[in-house]
């Protein structure tokens, strides 16, 4: 198995015939790739995806390969990097990672288990679930978290000493706002496709912050701290969900 | 120069006579540290602290030291990680890191040039400004990452399937969220202490946050897409303010 970028000109000879073909573009470009390569796809073609969206991307394999549409696996590995392009290319990037399947009632058996096959000959641990559960999960630990790293940095640069405090800012925030960093026109699509779940989570994130605020505000100390620490205990005991490399 | 921790029950005979003095504890605790030393400074002793806010501290400097305050010059290491204790222990914790030095108008000269040459010394980058210049810019760059950070994982594990969601985050909440895993008494005090600037910057953030969220809600992605680029170019452009390691 290569990787196919659809994009380029000799993508649609490579899409013929192949037994598996890996869409990776921008979920809004999910669509119009479907239809570009829908009349090359037999039955037992294997296609899959890694977009970080599933609802929308099932939409458009439903309305676009109809049926074929058992035919698509849709897949989410839970790995990347804020760079992309082939120079950042990592052979590893797959290996202990969750790689997250959101097959529907008309995937195909056969195309679902070749699937599994090759994300765990990759490396992968294989997770299936709903595209709505996978969109409602992401939300809260990946689309919010960078909706957040990017109006962490636009408000602080929004101001008149914007500067010189980024220029004072140090491994914290370093690590927090890496994921700002990340690609727009990806990100555009992401946050616009799972919006309805984004801004759910993000009023929940909002209506913590500022029941935060109001402790800070009136210098409630001790409830203050016991939220800390709640926060403080629950990600000292977080670990990502991986299993051991093969190596 | 030894690190000396003056709650314990030996530091006050430790503290008699020493050249320098290093204060390593919560922001709140500042002031009764103070009271407790400051029968056993001199006018030639350099005190130092190591606290993540500046004008708290240089008020209690005022009031208990008074006459001696000027022996006081409060420093912010610009490092530091998110477990404590002696058994994380780093010897290049600061090595070429950025060391910023609050003195006020009646901070000794001789006190103040001893605090630079101990941290140029040490491997720091020193960088001089007031207490209230340091206090926005942290307030910007590091108190709100973190209110930001427990917000976010308090908010996950509010929801029904908290538990599962985060099961399923990857690399990218990972560094966004370690920062929440910091202790739970020493941002108490930091967050209340500062409370001023960083409901402020906390308002900016959250007006930033809104815009953007009124641009995915309408699905105006060309005005999404340029704010995502200008925080992922900021952000990609930001590099830590250091010095290399003289090694």
């Amino acid at each position: 198995m290569g990787v196919i970028d659809v994009e380029a000109p000799s993508a649609l000879l490579a899409v013929s015939g192949a037994d598996i073909v890996l869409l990776a573009v921008p979920v809004s470009a999910t669509e119009a790739t479907f239809k570009a390569i829908r009349h090359l796809v037999g039955p037992t073609t294997l296609i899959m995806d890694v977009g970080s969206t599933k609802r929308d991307v099932v939409d458009a394999a439903r309305r676009v390969l109809r049926e074929n549409v058992g035919s698509f696996v849709p897949c989410h590995p839970i790995t990347g990097k804020e760079v992309s392009g082939v120079e950042h290319a990592d052979a590893d990037l797959y290996v202990g990672k969750q790689v997250i399947l959101t097959p529907i009632e008309r995937t195909f058996t056969v195309q679902l288990q070749k699937a599994v096959d090759v994300w765990t000959a990759l490396g992968s641990h294989v997770v299936k679930m709903s595209p709505q559960s996978h969109d409602a999960a992401y939300a809260a630990v990946s689309h919010l978290p960078h909706l957040i790293a990017f109006a962490l940095i636009n408000g602080i640069t929004s101001q008149e000493h914007g500067k010189e405090y980024l220029s004072l800012a140090g491994p914290g925030f370093h690590d927090f706002t890496r994921i700002a960093a990340s690609d727009p026109q990806m990100w555009r699509d992401i946050l616009i496709a799972n919006r309805e779940e984004l801004l759910a989570q993000s009023k929940i994130f909002q209506q913590t912050l500022q029941n935060l605020e109001q402790l800070i505000s009136s210098g409630s100390g001790e409830v203050l701290e016991v939220l800390i620490e709640h926060a403080s205990e629950t990600r000292a005991n977080w670990r990502i969900t991986s299993k051991p490399s093969p190596k």
